[in-house]
């Protein structure tokens, strides 16, 4: 069965759509703190656009990391898992053989 | 003559460099405040984005506007009166032909 394949129980769902959820608010929120400390020292005017375009390309990153279809879910927590936006026990509950695919591919 | 042919003396393009200067530091200066204001409500997560958007709008305004080709100046010169981000009196020393199409361009 390819990883594309995979059936979700409501209860994985449930569990998918809370750890999707959380590594997006973690990575938005590192996003805010970087504008903070970008904004402070921005009275160097010409910096406004450095800003802008730090903005454009998490922007562009974040639409497309962030997929929530089933199809390609397995591949995003692979991801978020590599990157640290995500632990293994946020993943806990799924099924053996999609943690083992999620694992597999975050190495 | 156009206003596209007329000829600028070394004077005034001093005081058309001193000018344009002058009103682009504080259109951005005014983008920065907007700024720094936007961010400190940028708590909500989802208003990064209407961040990235009110900069990309300003960019792109700004990068239109401010286009110091002596062959389009005086228009230039006009709408920044207009908005504001300039005083007849920051204009002082240039040719009366020059003052009286930038003010009737103003209108």
């Amino acid at each position: 069965m390819s990883i594309r394949d995979f059936n979700w129980s409501p209860e994985e769902k449930k569990i998918a759509r809370t750890a999707f959820d959380k590594a997006y608010k973690k990575e938005m929120t590192e996003i805010n703190n970087e504008l903070k400390k970008r904004i402070k020292n921005s009275d160097d005017l010409q910096k406004i656009w450095s800003i802008h375009d730090y903005l454009s390309k998490r922007r562009n990153e974040i639409d497309k990391k962030y997929d929530y279809r089933y199809s390609v879910l397995i591949t995003v927590f692979a991801t978020l898992l590599t990157e640290g936006y995500l632990k293994e026990k946020d993943l806990e509950g799924l099924s053996e053989n999609k943690l083992n695919a999620i694992k597999f591919l975050s190495q």
